[in-house]
């Protein structure tokens, strides 16, 4: 499993569940948009701090964005 | 919380469940064994493809690794 991309399909859904966008997120996680982007998007190599700063701004573990929720995810 | 703590608690409990040295354990996620020692203390912000090579080689998900199983941890 490409765990990559379940981070960054789950931070795509929260993000648009908590109605923010990418820039709003970033700018609360003192990240960059583009880099947000690119997490989205499964092509960063994420590291923990900053998963849990991303969890803590979406309200929830960084297990949960671990978790692949759909089989079909695209 | 502090997550490079969980992590680090996580991996020590399961590398010794499955026991393992932490020479071994990096060996077979071909990483050194001082950074895994770093790893085991909270000491280092390990990036998700790290975090994933470990909890393969521990036979759990990366979201196991990254849950606190147990209040008092120390």
């Amino acid at each position: 499993m490409n765990y990559l991309q379940v981070l960054g399909n789950n931070v795509r859904s929260l993000r648009i569940i908590n109605n923010l966008t990418q820039e709003q997120l970033a700018d609360i996680c003192d990240l960059h948009r583009t880099y947000i982007g690119a997490i989205e998007r499964g092509d960063r190599n994420v590291s923990l701090n900053n998963i849990v700063k991303i969890a803590e701004t979406l309200g929830v573990t960084p297990a949960i964005l671990l978790t692949d929720n759909e089989e079909v995810s695209k």
